[in-house]
C-alpha cells in the first residue's frame, strides 16, 4: 500500500461542487489501494474576504490575531471536504495544522515549519480514514499560538507532511496542467515540462514562475520529496519535480524554461561618494528594514568621483527601502534616489548551461534581434536573468523561448531518471 | 481589582461597526479597573451560513466535521474583536474553546462541559491583556476533537468560565434590556424584572423565555454564579439572576413573570388498551428515540376499555416520535395517532406561589374571563402551565400578566437581597 499526500489549492475548492469533485478524486485514490493524506487551502477567495473583514475592524491588525482569523479559512474547507468524502462513501477526519502536529516558529504571518509530529495523522490512516489537514497553518512551538506560513504555503505543508510521513508520492493539484517552458499566456507555443530538477524548479520559482512556491521547492529538495504538479481539472500527467542523476538530461535540454517577473522595481542611488564603505552603508540601511534586494549594478562616474548604485527589489517593498535610504542620506552623503517600477525580469533556467558555453551569447543575441534592450544582468550556475523594460517582457520571453528550441516538441523528448526516495 | 466575564451574542457583533462598539465597551470595563474575559458568539448569521454550506456539500454531514466547520465562526469573531480592542488602545488575545481549556464530552453538536482548565486565560489576565474566548465550543476530553455545546451555548461558556475563574461578575450582553415579566411584543405593559432567582429563571427559560439558555441557568445555579443580563445597545441596569434568601421577596411578587412557548405540538395516542404496562410502552418507545416529552394527560374511556394518552413535545421532534410509535402500534395495540401543532403553552412562574394558595384559581379565572379554553395543565412548585389554542396565547398571556398585578409598576418595588458568592 502506497502512502500519498495530495494538496488542493483554493481554486480547486471554490464552491460546494468543486469540493465534491475533489472528494471523488481523493476517494478514488484511496480505493486504488493508497493511504491518502489531503492538504487543503481555503475556499476560493475566503482568505481575501477575511483580510477585508480585518481591515474594516482595524487598519493595522496584530499578526497573532490575523493568524487566528485567517486559519478559519482552511478549517472550513477541511471540514467541508471531510463531509463530501463521507457523502462519497469513504470516511475521513479533518485536522487543523495544530492538531496535525505542524510545529512552527512564532513568526505570525510568515512562520517556518520546525517539526512535524504526525501522531494523529498516522492514527487516522491506520483506522482506514482519509486524513485531511488544513494547509498554510501550524502552532508555535513556544507560545502554542496558531500561526500561518505565509500566502500559498499550503504547498509547503504538503511537502513537509510527505517528508514526515515517509510518503511515496506528494501530488500538488492546481489549476494548470503542470510546469510550462514559459507562461502560455505570453508564449502560445509553451509546452508542459514532464520532469524537472529541484534546482531548476527553484530558479524558476524564484524568478517569477507561480506554479510552486519557492519555500515548498526548497523543502522538497532538502527532504528529497518528489513532487508531482497536476491539474485538478484534468487527468494529464503533469510535471515531476525531483532529483535527477547528472548527465541523464539530453543535449537538447540546454534550457528547461523561461521565467518572467513583473513585480520588481529598480532603485538607483545617485551621487554616492566613491569612498570605501559607502556602498556597504547603502545596503546595510536596506537590510536593516528587512528588505531583500535582488540584482545590483554599480557604475562609477569618471567626472565627479561619485558612483550610481542600482538594485532591484519587490515593488511592494520600495516605499520602505526609500524611507530607510532617506534616513541615512545625509550620513552617507549621496545626492538623490530615483526609482523605476516599469521594469521586468526575464530569466532562462537550465542545468544544461553548466556544461555548455555560449548560452549567454545565444540569449543576448536573441534579445538584440528582438530589439530588447538589457538594463541589468545577473547569473547563477544554472540561470541567466536580465532586467528589461516592462513593455519589452513579452517579446523577450518569446525570443528566448524560440532561441533555445523550446517552441518545438523536441524538448519533450528529454528523458529524466527520477531518483525517487 | 474585580474579575469580570462579559458575553456578547451574535447580534452584538453582526458587522465591523458592532465589533468596534463591543471593543469600546470591553476596553472601558478594563479601564474602570477590572480584569476582563470576553466570551463571543459567531457574527450575526455566520452559523446559519456555515450550516447552509455544509448542506450543499452533504445532506447528512458527520457531527465531528460539522463541529470543525461551525467553530470557525467564533474563531473569526474572537480574532476580529481582539483586533478592534488593539485599535481601541488596549491589548487582547483571543483563544479558541480548546485553547481556553473548555473540556467537554465527545457528544459532537451537543457536548457538555466537564472541566475548565483556564491556565492560558489566567496567564493572559496576569499579563494585563483582555482575554477573548470563542464561545459555544470546547475540546473533547478523550478524543481531543473539537466540539460544540449546542446552539446558543455561548451563555454557558461564559458562566462556566466565570465559575472556574472565580469571577466577581458574569455579564450576558444581549439585544434586549433584561428579563421581562412577559414578552413585550405580546404585552406592551411588560416590565423589566430587576432581579430574579435561579429557580424562577430556570422555569421561565424552560417554558419559552428566550433571554437566557436553560443550561446556562442550570450551570449558574449549580456554581452559584450571579448572572447579569444586560443590553449591549444601552446602559440600562438589566436583570440580576442570583440566589436570594427566602422571605426577602415582598408579598406583591406572587408571580415573577409569564412565559409562553409556541414550539410544541400535542400528540394523542387513541384507543390504547386499558391494561397495565401499555402506557409505559408508549412512553418507552418515545424515550428510546431520544425525544423529551413535556406534559402528559391520560383519559380513560368508559365505553370501550381503552384510554387516550396525550402528551406535548417539541414540534421539531414530532416526526421522529410518530415514526417510533407507528413501529410499536401493532405490539401495543392502540388504534391511532393524531396530532395538533396549533397549540401554545402559557406559564406563570413565581417563588411566591409556594406560600400562597389560590394562585391556580386566580390564573384559571383570568383565563376563563378572557374566553381561553384550557386543554392541558401541568405544575411545579413555582410554576403553573396550561396548553391552549395557539391563537389564544396572546390573550392568555395578557390576562395572566394583568391578573397578577404585573401590568402595574408595584412589581418593580420588590427588593431582592442577592447573596453573591
Amino acid at each position: 500500500m502506497a502512502r500519498v499526500v495530495q494538496k488542493f489549492g483554493g481554486s480547486s475548492v471554490a464552491d460546494a461542487d468543486s469540493v465534491k469533485r475533489v472528494a471523488r478524486r481523493v476517494v478514488a485514490t484511496q480505493r486504488a489501494g493508497n493511504e491518502v493524506v489531503v492538504v487543503i487551502s481555503a475556499m476560493g477567495d475566503t482568505t481575501d474576504e477575511l483580510l477585508e473583514l480585518a481591515k474594516q475592524v482595524s487598519p493595522d491588525p496584530p499578526a497573532r490575531e490575523l493568524d487566528m482569523l485567517l486559519t478559519a479559512g482552511e478549517r472550513m474547507s477541511a471540514a467541508l471536504l471531510a463531509m463530501a468524502i463521507f457523502d462519497a462513501g469513504a470516511s475521513a477526519r479533518s485536522y487543523t495544522g495544530s492538531q496535525a502536529g505542524v510545529i512552527t516558529t512564532a513568526a505570525h504571518g510568515d512562520a517556518r515549519i520546525i517539526d512535524i509530529t504526525p501522531g494523529r495523522i498516522v492514527q487516522g490512516l491506520e483506522a482506514g480514514d482519509i486524513v485531511i489537514v488544513a494547509g498554510f497553518q501550524g502552532v508555535a512551538q513556544d507560545t502554542k499560538d496558531v500561526t500561518t506560513l505565509g500566502r500559498g504555503a499550503s504547498d509547503t505543508t504538503a511537502v513537509a507532511l510527505a517528508a514526515a510521513l515517509g510518503a511515496d508520492r506528494c501530488e500538488i493539484y492546481t489549476d494548470v496542467d503542470g510546469v510550462f517552458t514559459a507562461d502560455p499566456r505570453i508564449v502560445p507555443a509553451a509546452r508542459r515540462i514532464p520532469a524537472i530538477s529541484y534546482e531548476e524548479m527553484l530558479e524558476l520559482a524564484a524568478n517569477g514562475a507561480k506554479v510552486l512556491h519557492l519555500r515548498c521547492v526548497e523543502y522538497a529538495r532538502r527532504e528529497l520529496v518528489p513532487v508531482h504538479v497536476l491539474s485538478s481539472f484534468s487527468d494529464r500527467p503533469g510535471t515531476l519535480v525531483a532529483s535527477f542523476e547528472e548527465g541523464t538530461n539530453m543535449e537538447a535540454a540546454l534550457i528547461s524554461g523561461v521565467a518572467h517577473d513583473l513585480t520588481e522595481a529598480k532603485i538607483t542611488v545617485v551621487g554616492v561618494p566613491d569612498e570605501i564603505g559607502k556602498a556597504a552603508r547603502v545596503f546595510s540601511a536596506i537590510a536593516d528594514v528587512g528588505v531583500n534586494i535582488d540584482m545590483i549594478v554599480q557604475n562609477a562616474s569618471v567626472t565627479d568621483k561619485t558612483t550610481a548604485i542600482s538594485f532591484t527589489l519587490p515593488d511592494a517593498e520600495r516605499p520602505i527601502a526609500i524611507e530607510a535610504l532617506r534616513a541615512v542620506q545625509a550620513e552617507i552623503g549621496f545626492r538623490d534616489i530615483v526609482y523605476d517600477d516599469g521594469i521586468g525580469k526575464v530569466s532562462v533556467v537550465g542545468v544544461g548551461m553548466r556544461s555548455h558555453p555560449g548560452v549567454t551569447a545565444r540569449f543576448f543575441t536573441a534579445l538584440a534581434e528582438a530589439g530588447v534592450n538589457i538594463a541589468m544582468i545577473s547569473t547563477s550556475e544554472i540561470r541567466i536573468s536580465v532586467v528589461v523594460d516592462e513593455a519589452a517582457v513579452p517579446a523577450a520571453v518569446r525570443a528566448a523561448h524560440k532561441a533555445f528550441g523550446l517552441d518545438t516538441a523536441s524538448g519533450e523528448a528529454v528523458v529524466y531518471a527520477g531518483t525517487g526516495r
